[in-house]
């Protein structure tokens, strides 16, 4: 592995099943980059041993813990000595160029906002998904950040997510779709037409508007819209998928001859569910802080985490944040 | 069959097919009902024949077409005698109880709202539409007439969306969920939030906040939405179960042993399927128009049409425009 050495924080009491699958997945990201460092943060008596026993780990104990219930900003004013905000803490001081938690969504948002701080310009960070759409990978943004957008947060998204495709899925000239009820520039929300002008004129590679199915098609590389629409999109194809998936199962095993049929196809099917699996992805990244924050879903299993370390690491390889702190540095003084 | 006898408008120039497949769908609507009287809108050399030879068919020819590329409103107001604005007419004046049409969406919504009016109290009409959900089939409003709301729009959403509900699906006190992108009340954007503390006092089975996953599971009747965040989950959702058989299909066949297996599994996937196909439904209603008014998808086969017809019979003979009419005069004395 010819990779430049980088380190990551991880927060080990981040998701449903911490700390062990979060060990397991940091020992698995470890196996698949020998240049990485980890630093880990979380109560003394989980990661002291853990750092000691291997080469590249090291502990940062941290004597609070953020709850997933808790109001997130609340929590991370209070709880300094969080494995989050410690986990946020080290990248700002530079010990560290990335964090990945699979905790509280909402306090990871404030945590890396507050403590990171936003890259200069940019007005609101959004998270951004990548979905696993027919044609090729697709980002999604904002999926959940910002409920109540501006057309100048849209434009903003327009120009990180961009960012995003280039340094994680290695597109060149990343086309930007707007997310709308129709494909004329006039059509839809007054959101929509206002960030459609604005966006026209200032993202490279803006496709126009597309519409919902876009997103499981895949016929652009970025699609941008507010966190209130985006959150919905994200649920609604994760939902569907999964049923989907389920209602087939059950049809094809609705008697002995179509079992039968049924495991000679496990295979395919298998792989088909694998290509649409997010978790191969792992996290969503906060776009706009001060450094890299990658979100794992709670529900993360240990490949999942290793897969959002490995995302951490290679957004801060490819310098995701200067890329973003370029893209927003042109249009903002164009305004 | 028992039932009353009901006269629905259909407009023969509705659809991507149009007039054949129309012509096919209204026989095939007339063979299922024998109580049923259409009045059809078109040419005179096409309506005029067809109705000769038929005992429950009236020809009402007209001289104009509205095209799906035209300006909605515009094209409504300049054309008089488009087979579009004579069917609402027809309704408004009592000749018929509801009108279907696979024709231009927005000139459809148009020419309802303008010629026939909105019931007493309905400031927005919308478009809802029944998604076959896993568990149940579920309304979704707004799905596309508008695309910018207010909180009292999405309260009358829920009661007309329930009026719907208890009419065609035939549940007698629906659930309704608001789309948010959080359980909480106080989750969200700031028109969910107003919206939900407005429903919650004024709809009855208010099911509180839904996330975007219900959408495909089913756990409510009724999800209510701004018609922006509809229409974008409603081609969302079309678009992802169509992708994804699409996938399956290829998975299943990719050599000679899987295509076999996969012809075993032929039926099953099928019925499967054709669960999943809106057509079944044939056609989203407009509702808050003071007359029943159904609008059907721009491809459209004959079934889908036939459904279109049938419904707009249901809704007809279940007094939908009453059940609204009493549903949204509670609430807004009550304001």
């Amino acid at each position: 592995m010819t990779e430049r050495n980088v380190t990551i924080v991880v927060d080990v009491l981040g998701g449903d099943f911490a700390p062990a699958v979060v060990l397991e997945g940091i020992d698995a990201a470890l196996a698949g980059d020998s240049a990485l460092t980890l630093l880990i943060t979380g109560p003394s008596e989980v990661v002291v041993p853990f750092a000691a026993a291997r080469e590249n780990v090291r502990a940062v104990a941290t004597t609070e813990f953020i709850d997933m219930g808790e109001h997130p900003a609340n929590a991370v004013r209070a709880k300094k000595d969080s494995s989050i905000v410690v986990g946020c803490r080290l990248v700002k001081e530079g010990e560290a160029e990335g964090f990945f938690s699979a905790g509280s969504t909402g306090a990871c948002m404030a945590a890396a906002t507050l403590v990171m701080g936003r890259i200069p310009g940019v007005s609101r960070p959004a998270i951004a998904t990548i979905i696993p759409a027919a044609e090729r990978p697709c980002i999604l943004l904002d999926v959940g950040a910002n409920a109540d957008c501006k057309p100048e947060n849209l434009l903003q998204f327009g120009l990180m997510g961009r960012a995003y495709a280039q340094v994680i899925l290695g597109v060149e000239n990343p086309s930007v779709g707007l997310l709308n009820i129709g494909e004329e520039p006039t059509k839809g929300s007054i959101l929509a037409q206002e960030a459609h002008a604005l966006m026209a004129a200032e993202v490279p590679g803006f496709a126009g508007n597309v519409e919902g199915r876009a997103i499981s098609s895949g016929t652009v590389d970025v699609i941008v819209t507010d966190g209130f629409t985006g959150n919905v999109a994200l649920k609604l194809l994760e939902g569907t998928a999964k049923s989907l998936l389920g209602q087939i199962k059950t049809a094809m095993t609705s008697n002995t001859l179509r079992s039968i049929a049924a495991s000679v196809l496990r295979k395919p099917l298998m792989e088909l569910k694998e290509r649409l699996n997010p978790d191969v992805y792992g996290g969503a990244p906060l776009l706009g802080v001060r450094g890299v924050c990658i979100i794992g879903h709670g529900s993360s299993n240990s490949r999942a985490i290793a897969a959002g370390i490995a995302v951490a690491a290679r957004a801060a390889r490819g310098g995701l944040t200067g890329t973003i702190a370029e893209a927003i540095a042109g249009p903002t003084e164009a305004v």
